[in-house]
Order: structure tokens, then C-alpha cells, then sequence
């Protein structure tokens, strides 16, 4: 039973409109919840490893569940999270100069989770396309991730020391060549996609190029680390906060989706639905990271937690409080999920997953 | 009559491939000549103001001319430049989050002389196209060439105070900023050529895309840039010197003028002409630049002059004398515009020019 008609629906162009008006105008409702534990789950719903996410009942005490396809996760994540990083690997070959390459390959194959690259692949497969169609925007998108880690790193922006466990990259190779580094991956990123793509229209690379183009610029991923900067040491509204993380966060997830989509050979509405589970699931990834940096230590985290309580920086916990936070989390699971009511349920299977893996995720 | 009779061509793959020979391997005739002055200039050939340009007689006494065609290059240029700062102004129009777009819009309108869109259009209309099919990839270049000046003037790069007459980037916004800026000027470069581009078929744009992320890359653009940095206060050789001005200079001119070629139409064997022509003009840009860094004073430059000398950075002057570099200059004119002998001298015009305004330009 889909969550859709216990629950208001929450309107997607509520979290993507820069507005006064922020968080607090969603419905009500969807605070009025409290969790109960996994173990009622209904037998129809697989248990993965990963779901130790929550379930939750209304408290009318009307019962409901995610009904999740059968589908091994933990077994996708791994197949698809070695093809990508060997596919990201063959991107970027070692050649002369050899000190720029390492330090993009230092960075680039630090072994991150592979959200966004397999969100690509998962969108192109949802839709009729294959892997190997995706696989070089799959990448881009990994180099363009990879590069605002760098670039944000840099000791003019966050100054952090340590990312995915290991120093960060101009801790390794100096401020002057993770800034290169990371300049030479965001146009690595589009070179390769233009030259390495096979078997897809022209007209679609080119739509895919722009939807890129725009996730970073100065109305994207660079949008939001500008006002994300300007408003630290403020007090700054839900509103404000979430156009930070719509923009620093949630739409490079959605061009991934969008993207792999485009690749795959989707219709228009097909896009826009798939657009939309992208935005839900793009401030749920934030909304966990805020959580995760008040819950979670340095070594669990793999970088430097409490950062954003410590630099008095705005994040939902601090906003709304910790439940409240994780019950919005669980409430963008749902609605993520219910903008793929339209597609075949079993290719649908990786993104519902994806959804509550993003969620549960401890790191 | 062309100059390709009496002086032994310079193999262009001798400017391209990273090998142990250097200049010095250039065939030793190119610098077996004297300078002349320009009032010998023949009749035919119209005298800007912008050709206080060398001619030259070889040594036996043979007086040889560069055929300019009659062209008001000035013209030209004051024509051109005009609808590149309209189209540029128009390309980052003044939005929310307010400060990216001013810092982004301070240096891309910082009144640069527009070299590179212009002969991104040039190029176009030299094989049949129109300014039209043109513009949204010369604004690509200019972005690119505006992320390479921001970002290089970083206090981690080249620590600059002063960029076309006026307080650098991050002068003025702050490191960060700057940083930012130079990415959104990046990934708006790739945006705006696959969204903005009319009447060009996606082939192309593809092709123009694949080759303006490869002139910018590990590969082109940042290529020069690292081999620049780790080259410093090294005693490097001409070879060296030579790929670092390639990758760092020639490479994004070589690709607008290329990338212009495809929007315009042109076929395989025309866009490999003007690709040899660019690599010319490229390597004599940074020839000049050299030059111009020791004999002008930075109010003449609009940037901190004698900073090469300062920092003992490898110089065409240092390594070969100005006098040769001077004649060095000459020759790399000499060579471009041979590379456009196959196409309608009308059209060719503007390139021709191009070629001696390059060698000429005083900052």
C-alpha cells in the first residue's frame, strides 16, 4: 500500500522554489508520526541489510509500510560500485604530467559510495537503457562530485584536513594543484561524456551536457557553496537552508538521475518524474549528512564530524531538532518513492532502494 | 608571393609533441634573417595601425613581403569586439546569489581584447558561417579563458595583484569566491554552447564540446599550468618551455579557432588547416607575452610586468635573447598564415591579420 493516500503529499515545487517560505509550510501532518520498530515489518517486504531504516505508523494507529520489491541491494550496490570504479579508473589514465593525474586520481578513486554515478546507471536501466550507455556520464558526474570535495577542502573554503578517511588532496599535493585537479576534472567531466559516449543520439549528449552544465554553475552546485558561505555565523531560516541544500547538494544527485535517464533513451514525462524522486532524495541525502555530523564520530564519518555544530553552521538538527530531522527524512523516503508509481516495478527496484538506503546510510 | 617558397617550413608536429627536442631543432634558417623596416612594405599590402609589424629580407638579399589582402583590421576588431561584450554581458545576467554573478561578471566584462571569441568567429565565418552560429562558443572560450586568469591569480598560484588594470578576483570577492566564480565560469562554458548554440547541427556541438573540455584539462589548458608551477625557480629548457606555452596558451586559441570551424561547417581537412594555423598563433602569443613582460611597465600591461623576471620563470627572451625571440615572432606569423592558403583570400583576412596583430599588440 503506497504511503500517497494516508499522507499529504508534500508539493515537490515547495522544496525547489527560492521562496520566503520555507520548511515549515509543509503539511503538518507529515510530523504527526512516531517509528516503531523494523520488526513489523510485513513479510512481503525484503529485509536487506541495509534496511535498517525506519517503518512508521500514523498515531491513529493506521499501520502502514513501504511495500519495497524483493531486490538484493547490498549485491547491486557492490556489482554496480566495482563496474564504476573501473570505469573511473580508465578515465583517467596515468600519463604525463604525471603530478596532475595523481592527484585527480588520488581524489577521484578515494573509494567513495558511488551514489551519484550508480543513481545514473539506475536511471538509465529504469528506463530501457543499459549500463555501458550511462557508464561515461555515470563518471562525469563522479568527476564533478569529486571535484567540489576538492575545491570545498581548499583552506579558502572549509579548510578540512581529512575526506573519505584520507587527507584531503592539497594536503597531499598543495592548494595550487588541488585547485588544478579539480578544474581539470570538471572538464574532464564534459569532454568525456561528449567523446566517450557510444551508441547515443547526439541530441541527447547535448541535452545531457547542459543539464551538467547548469547542476554546477552559478545556478546549481556553485549556488549553493556561495550562500552556504555567506551564511555562516548567521542565523539563517529553513527556507535559506534548503536552498543550500537543494543547490550544493540535491542537484547534482538529480542531474545524475536525470541524466542516466536522458542516456537511456526516456520520454519527457518520464524525465520529469524521475527528476522529481531525484529532488526528494537530494535533500533527504543532506538532511541525513546534517544528522550524521551530530551523531556520528570522525573515524565513523570518515571526515571531520561536528564541524557544523563547531563553525555555528545551520543544519536541520540544529533547525527542527533531531527526531523532527529524522522524521523528515523518512518523509522524503516516501515521497521519493511515489514519483516512480508509473514505471515497471522491478526496474524501479534499485531507486525505491536507493531511497531508504540513502536514508539508513551511517557514513 | 607566400614566403613557404624561400623559407624551409617548420614541421608544426615539432610544436606539439613532448619530446627532448626543443626549439633549438627548428630549422636554423628562420633566424638567418634581418628586420627591415616598414616603409618598405609593398603597395598592395595596407597598412593598419596595428602592422608596425615586422617585414623582412633574407640574408642573401632576397626581399620577401607577407601578401597581406586589403583589410581595416582595426575595424574589425572594434566590430567584433562589440558583439562579443554584448553577447558576454548577456551570458551572466545579474541574479540571485547576487555575488557569484558580480564576481563572475568582474572579470569575464574586465574589458579583455576578446582574442579568443573573435577568432572563434573568424574561423566560422572563414569556412561559410555566420557570427550567429558562432557566438555562444566565443563566449565558451572567454569564460574558459576568464576561470584560467581567476583562478591562476590565486594567492596559491600566481599570487596576483592586478589583472587587466584592476584588482584581481579575489582581491575584490575573496578567495573563495574567486574560486567558485572560476568554476561556474567553467561549467557555463559547456552549459551555454549546448543550450544556447542555434542552427548548429548536435554532431557538431558534440565535437565542440569534447574539444573545448580537452583544450581545458589535464591535457591542455591545466597540463601548462602544472609544468608552469613545478617549473619555477628551475633552471628548464626550450622543450619544456615550449609545452608549458602550448598547453597553457596556444591550446584554448587552437580550439576556438577549431571549435568555430565546426559550427561553421567546415570539413575535416579545413578544420585540420586551421588547427595548424592556431597551433601558430598560439605559440607566438605567449612568445609576445614574454617579450612584453620584459620591455613594458605594468600600468603599459594592465598586470604586474618584470614578473617573470622576478620569480625567474623561463622565458622565450631569457632562454634565446630578445632579438631572437623578436625574430622567433616573426617566423610564427609567417607560418600561420601559410597554413591558410587553401581557403578564399577575402575570407581569410581577418586571420591573416589576426596572425601579425598578435605579434604586434603592445599589452
Amino acid at each position: 500500500m503506497a504511503f500517497s493516500s494516508t499522507i499529504p503529499s508534500c508539493d515537490t515545487s515547495l522544496l525547489l522554489k527560492r521562496s520566503n517560505k520555507g520548511l515549515s509550510n509543509l503539511p503538518k501532518p507529515i510530523f504527526n508520526l512516531k517509528y516503531v520498530p523494523a520488526k513489523v515489518q510485513a513479510s512481503h517486504v525484503v529485509s536487506t541489510p541495509l534496511s535498517k531504516s525506519f517503518q512508521y505508523q500514523e498515531v491513529n494507529n493506521k499501520t502502514e509500510t513501504i511495500p519495497l520489491p524483493v531486490f538484493d541491494f547490498d549485491d547491486y550496490m557492490i556489482r554496480k560500485g566495482k563496474q564504476v570504479n573501473k570505469a573511473l579508473d580508465e578515465s583517467v589514465p596515468m600519463q604525463h604530467p604525471e603530478k596532475i593525474h595523481e592527484s585527480m586520481r588520488y581524489s577521484l578513486l578515494a573509494g567513495g559510495k558511488r551514489v551519484r554515478p550508480i543513481l545514473c546507471v539506475a536511471a538509465c536501466e529504469l528506463v530501457g537503457g543499459t549500463e555501458d550507455l550511462a557508464m561515461p556520464t555515470a563518471c562525469a558526474m563522479e568527476m564533478i562530485h569529486t571535484m567540489s570535495l576538492i575545491h570545498d577542502d581548499l583552506p579558502c573554503m572549509d579548510n578540512d584536513d581529512l575526506r573519505r578517511g584520507k587527507p584531503t588532496n592539497h594536503k597531499v599535493f598543495g592548494e595550487e594543484t588541488a585547485v588544478l585537479a579539480g578544474d581539470a576534472l570538471l572538464s574532464l567531466a564534459f569532454e568525456h561524456v561528449a567523446a566517450k559516449t557510444m551508441n547515443v543520439s547526439p541530441e541527447r549528449l547535448v541535452q545531457v551536457l547542459a543539464e551538467m552544465g547548469n547542476s554546477v554553475g552559478s545556478q546549481g552546485l556553485v549556488a549553493g557553496q556561495i550562500v552556504d558561505i555567506d551564511s555562516e555565523g548567521k542565523k539563517i531560516s529553513l527556507s535559506d537552508l534548503e536552498y543550500i541544500h537543494i543547490h550544493k547538494t540535491a542537484r547534482l544527485l538529480e542531474a545524475s538521475v536525470v541524466c542516466g535517464a536522458i542516456v537511456g533513451g526516456a520520454d519527457s514525462e518520464s524525465i520529469e518524474n524521475v527528476r522529481k524522486y531525484a529532488r526528494y532524495i537530494g535533500l533527504l541525502f543532506q538532511v541525513v549528512d546534517d544528522i550524521l555530523d551530530v551523531t556520528k564520530s570522525s573515524e565513523e564519518l570518515g571526515k571531520t564530524a561536528g564541524k557544523d555544530l563547531a563553525t555555528d553552521k545551520a543544519t536541520y538538527p540544529k533547525l527542527m531538532g533531531i527526531d523532527e530531522a529524522k522524521k523528515f527524512a523518512e518523509k522524503l523516503v516516501d515521497q521519493a518513492n511515489q514519483q516512480l508509481a508509473s514505471f515497471d516495478p522491478a526496474k524501479a527496484a534499485p531507486l525505491y532502494h536507493f531511497a531508504r538506503y540513502i536514508a539508513s546510510r551511517q557514513n
